[in-house]
């Protein structure tokens, strides 16, 4: 008998015809002689309505009343998934995040899992009963309802399965798995059956909307066995390990491409040391994160310094940045909005140089300027202008994955 | 400094207007140097479209679940009211029925409440907070959520009082207050200053709509101070306590009239004992309340028994007693659902023989026929033909509040 955690996104339970089809899954699984821990989000487009209905009322809500609001939108979930199981004739109990022992700290609308006490959980099983946990949500130490902020309800499946060390967590979701490429852009894109944690990490980082980072990060470190996989489609999924299975050759696992990102260049920054310093902290007092970062050599007339933020950050970045014009000393600040960054991502880039030549030979026989290059142990990254993106993904993917 | 539980229903919280009226209401009371402890119902048809939701997907829920299903109505009023109190400026936190301690009995979706732990709520009003707590709802010693059924809300408020030792529960509804007559039957029926727990009781159980009975039995046994107002108006209500003040020869306080009412007559009963308990005791087991019982005195030939019960209960009374009308042996039985109770409800009706004769006289003067006549310590119900009752009770009120 296995133990195994059942995640299902918000279009997976959007309707009661999608609910009863989740209790179909979840039911198969319980029937096949495991026991079986679901973990719901909040029904299509529930959680937008409810902040609606806040910002009618005061868009300064605190947060710690948004998560009292924002909470109800799983709970409605679970008990009428469970309302749909107990229609098929199976025991089974719903649980919002304070029943299921889901311990946050008590950041309002971004708390992190502390602990999970399982004890309820595992009376429940014991019952032989089907547990149905609200996703997104936990209670801190103060018994306030928190909320767990962007891909909470991944997090919580993970910290589930890691808690009740649980032999797999299937993540549905609305897409067949990780694929070598988006299969919007590149239609003869191929569903990977295995990717390791790290290839995953940074697929998600580069925009890939499968899972969210924070689960991906957690299910690495307590190793637990990840599936992402249709609740539409009943094909089989990727699983996310340690060590991926790869057919031979295939030195990547995905090509990935971002366009929410615009670029900075400080132009003739004095030529000295600190420089850096002064222009990275500041951004990062005020939360903006920089991505790729690439700094001249330099020469007697100073030097440059270009990096990538969030598009979302760019009107702040810049605005600090001005204010601040006289500290830095630099002479020209240019933007670029219409940039978009194309990534290579598998465990086969580090020790095989020639990924990096295949990349480049990719994009200059399409004619595509590379504009930034930046590379980690497993991910090759450049910046390219928008309208040549698509076009770059298709072109490398056709180099790594042609048959 | 007072401490004041105020509780608004679905009504006065039904849509973001509504909601900053009452955090209107909520702030006004606290600036005028109070502690203030909001209970709210779920928003208009929150409810009712819940439950229409889980219907589609399990007609035959489990009340277990929906409970977890129907308590969130209440979360989201709660939240959305705690938010327009904080744009007013005002320290403020909402509460769900198991943070505000609100502890029951294991019966699901009509629920008791046991006891209510006041510790979280002691402090957050002692640290100057507003404290609006989610009414209808509780928490078992399972840790399960649970909802109180009809009127919940109203006992919700009544037992926040009654364990805080508030000094006041002002139930906010959609009406003014009591009224010695509906307004919308008698235009010239007058709103009461006060009226007795009794009193209140007899008109919550003919039929107006004001208040919970459960609510008034717990104000009654805790002594809680209890004002019904309209949170429209804002006009003062009416007080409801122990012993009320009345105008000098007003001995009733209002004429109610009940249509969800029907007579069952079993004819020719065997004149033996034991024949009424039979009778009542078979349709207690089937919790069948019964309302007027009259009985003749009987002779040779057998007696005959008549009583009234809900409408909604007529059809498997009339079942039941045919089933068993062998052992009970009553020759015929004949129902009419035909009909309405109408009654006078006052202090003043026990020590008063003149108050019975007032209503035969005026229902004599009118022209219509009493059907059946019940009394108590503070009632009197008289049974009417249905078509008869608007008409009883302008006569009944004009005779005793003309002026």
């Amino acid at each position: 008998m296995s133990l195994i955690v059942q995640k299902f996104g918000g279009t997976s339970v959007a309707d009661s015809g999608r609910l009863r089809h989740v209790a179909q899954i979840i039911t198969d699984t319980y029937k096949a002689g495991n026991q079986v821990v679901a973990v719901l989000s909040a029904q299509g487009d529930t959680t937008d309505e409810l902040i609606e209905k806040a910002r009618e009322i005061n868009p300064g809500a605190s947060t710690r009343e948004m998560d009292m609001l924002l909470s109800t939108g799983e709970q409605i979930s679970v008990a009428l998934c469970a309302m749909a199981v107990e229609a098929l004739g199976f025991p089974v109990v719903s649980l919002t995040g304070w029943q299921a022992g889901m311990v946050t700290n008590t950041v309002s609308m971004n708390a992190r899992i502390k602990k999970v006490d399982t004890e309820r959980i595992e009376a429940e099983l014991d019952a032989r009963r089907i547990v149905i946990v609200t996703g997104f949500q936990g209670i801190n130490r103060y018994d306030d309802v928190t909320t767990l902020g962007r891909g909470g309800s991944d997090t919580s499946a993970v910290a589930l399965a890691a808690s009740l060390h649980a032999d797999l967590c299937q993540i549905y979701t609305d897409v067949d798995g990780v694929y070598t490429a988006d299969p919007r852009l590149v239609p003869h894109a191929r569903k990977l059956d295995e990717v390791t944690y790290n290839e995953m990490l940074e697929l998600a980082t580069l925009g890939a909307q499968v899972l969210h980072n924070r689960s991906v990060e957690m299910a690495k470190k307590y190793n637990v066995s990840l599936e992402v996989l249709s609740s539409f489609s009943g094909n089989p999924g990727t699983k996310v390990k340690e060590v991926a299975k790869r057919m031979e050759k295939s030195y990547i696992s995905s090509v990935a491409k971002d366009t929410n990102i615009a670029r900075i260049a400080l132009l003739g920054v004095p030529n000295e040391i600190g420089t850096s310093f002064k222009v990275f902290s500041l951004l990062a007092q005020h939360n903006i994160n920089v991505d790729i970062i690439l700094q001249g050599i330099g020469h007697e007339e100073g030097k440059d310094i270009c990096f990538t933020v969030a598009q979302s950050d760019l009107a702040m970045a810049e605005k600090l940045l001005r204010e601040n014009q006289e500290r830095i000393r630099f002479r020209v600040l240019e933007t670029n909005a219409d940039v978009a960054k194309v990534s290579v991502v598998g465990a086969g880039v580090i020790g095989n140089p020639g990924v990096a030549a295949k990349l480049f030979e990719a994009l200059y026989d399409a004619g595509i300027n590379i504009n930034m290059i930046s590379t980690s142990e497993i991910k090759i990254s450049v910046l390219v202008e928008r309208r040549d993106a698509e076009k770059a993904v298709q072109v490398i993917h056709d180099k790594f994955f042609a048959i």
